[in-house]
């Protein structure tokens, strides 16, 4: 039914219709797909975390939109499904950016044609980022190939930034893929990414599959293993990029920005077009989503017996502050990775890139 | 039998000279005490961090050489305990600290009078701690209220070094209680200091039985708040501290001092003297112990039933590795607090220091 589900994040049948996603909540002890057939589900998947990552939410937000569609195709029906979609995730940009995408091909259309058009949309959109990351895969590839030194290149990342996170390839893991393929020694530093552990859970899972080397390593970590020379570039993700080069990205990212400073260490970051939003001067003004302080307090794994468990790992009473994201301001920014290129992380670089995409 | 218990971490008894250490390793959930009553059960307190903090290891690592003289006072002995002991903590300069210090009182007596000299010098090593503790408290709380302004003055510190570190007051939390007592407004960020989780399991903890409101964070969050004004000053302590002003403490230290360099906040480090080590010229001499990889893959906590739990974190076959301090050069540094007084980070000022102490 499914095809090209191998390392892949969504996967969608031409015939049916049908989407299914992997529950990233339950990696990497269970490899589960759901079939995704209500827009309920859609919100679920994404507010749950079930899909996650900046340009799988998009994607996933833009297929459900089309399956709304389907339902009810009105005016009001569109408006309804667009808010409950956007309303899933604040910080993600190409959430939006993806919803407004399919209604800028629908809004025009008669009622009757809008689902269709919707899910001819939300499937280029898929084609297009897997286009696109291997685009960022081979950007950092050329970035990675400057480092190299014929010894193992040894890369931290942060959180999830690979296939997980997109459709295929990645973001931030795109170049790793890249340089695996293309015959270069590899190591990557995955640093756990309390806390929700996206870095145990899905990274060293998908570096895994994939066959790349990897150490899982406490988010407090990564400095010394920086200062010990154990590090010869840092690749994360953005969830959203400002208009200055400031970066949006998994709390935890600003900490590796500043120790890669202070040790000389390239810090990358790989930035799909759709996570940089023009309309966001700088950093300061993105908000920061606050998430339950459960995440911090407890914690899910597998026991002994081979179940799942959730444990309290605090005191009762114990209070706790749990924001999802900090910001990297653009100084600490070696290079933006696109699919149109590597960039510096200033204002005048984006500018360009503006002009030259027109946008 | 034991006095002067309620937030203390060993107490002994006058009459009978009887032990007992609080199992830290049950905290926040269960709390025990632990009668040390072979050389064994010490060497075991130690290196599996029953007991932790530099200086409550190096004065459980006294009573511990008492007690094998009672058993065995020959040179022999004494040597065969000494070593033993000085094995179960390879960072911590203050167990070797206190070790030397009970040789040097007993290596000259003869074999049937050493136990009971031994015991007098750890029971006033264990006096002076609490002595010492209260003048860094002091100390600290000079500078604190240098930053209070009326309101809520937030605090962030990492790992413990409060009265569960040391035996009372503890030494980076002891300008807390300190300030507490002052009548000062107070809040403190508790970094839950992954993998051991010693900020959630000890911290947040003491802090709660001593009536301090604190929240914890992922220690990814730490910059974020420092950014978003959250956070006044930081104050941490240091397993070992070089004669420059480098400071080894619990990994993940080094990117807060980082972050709050970044962020113009006061970084202080609560340095009693038994953790300098003259010795050592810079904090890239330290050896950094790596430990087992299991504490970043698994983690305890409780059961919805109130039951201890261990789980697993990673898939099956994860690689981790878990350096578990990290050196933060002085720079970052804007004061030592000692129980002799608050100094810079430097060569210069631990100099002069060395020269005011004689030593």
């Amino acid at each position: 039914m499914f095809s090209n589900d191998d390392l892949s994040s969504l996967r969608w049948d031409a015939t049916s219709g049908a989407v299914e996603i992997i529950d990233q909540t339950l990696l990497p002890h269970t490899l589960r797909w759901v079939h995704l057939d209500s827009l309920d589900a859609y919100c679920h998947a994404i507010s749950y975390m079930q899909v996650r990552g900046a340009p799988l939410i998009g994607i996933t937000a833009a297929f459900g939109l089309a399956h709304a569609l389907q339902e009810n195709p009105s005016d009001a029906g569109m408006a309804e499904a667009f808010e409950s979609l956007l309303a899933t995730r604040p910080t993600a940009v190409n959430l939006r950016w993806a919803l407004e995408k399919i209604l800028a091909e629908v809004t025009e259309l008669l009622p009757f044609a809008r689902a269709e058009a919707a899910l001819q949309c939300a499937v280029e959109l898929r084609a297009e980022d897997i286009a696109n990351c291997a685009r960022i895969g081979d950007n950092g590839l050329a970035l990675l190939r400057q480092l190299d030194a014929g010894d193992t290149l040894n890369i931290m990342t942060h959180c999830n930034a690979g296939w997980l996170a997109t459709i295929q390839w990645g973001t931030a893991l795109a170049p790793v893929y890249k340089a695996l393929a293309a015959g270069l020694k590899l190591h990557v530093w995955v640093s756990e990414t309390r806390p929700r552990n996206q870095g145990t859970n899905l990274t060293a899972w998908e570096l895994g599959r994939a066959g790349v080397p990897c150490t899982v390593v406490a988010d407090n970590s990564c400095g010394q293993l920086m200062r010990q020379g154990q590090v010869d570039c840092v690749i994360v993700g953005s969830d959203r990029t400002a208009a200055n080069g400031d970066v949006c990205n998994k709390i935890g990212t600003y900490l590796k920005a500043l120790a890669a400073a202070d040790n000389n260490i390239p810090f990358y970051v790989a930035v799909p077009e759709s996570t940089i939003d023009w309309r966001c001067p700088a950093g300061d003004q993105i908000p920061i989503e606050a998430r339950d302080a459960a995440e911090v307090l407890a914690i899910a794994g597998i026991d002994a017996a081979g179940e799942n468990r959730e444990i309290n790992l605090a005191a009762a009473g114990t209070r706790a502050a749990n924001p999802a994201f900090d910001i990297t301001p653009a100084k600490w920014v070696t290079s933006l990775i696109t699919e149109h290129g590597s960039f510096d992380a200033s204002e005048e670089a984006l500018a360009s890139l503006r002009v030259q995409l027109g946008c």
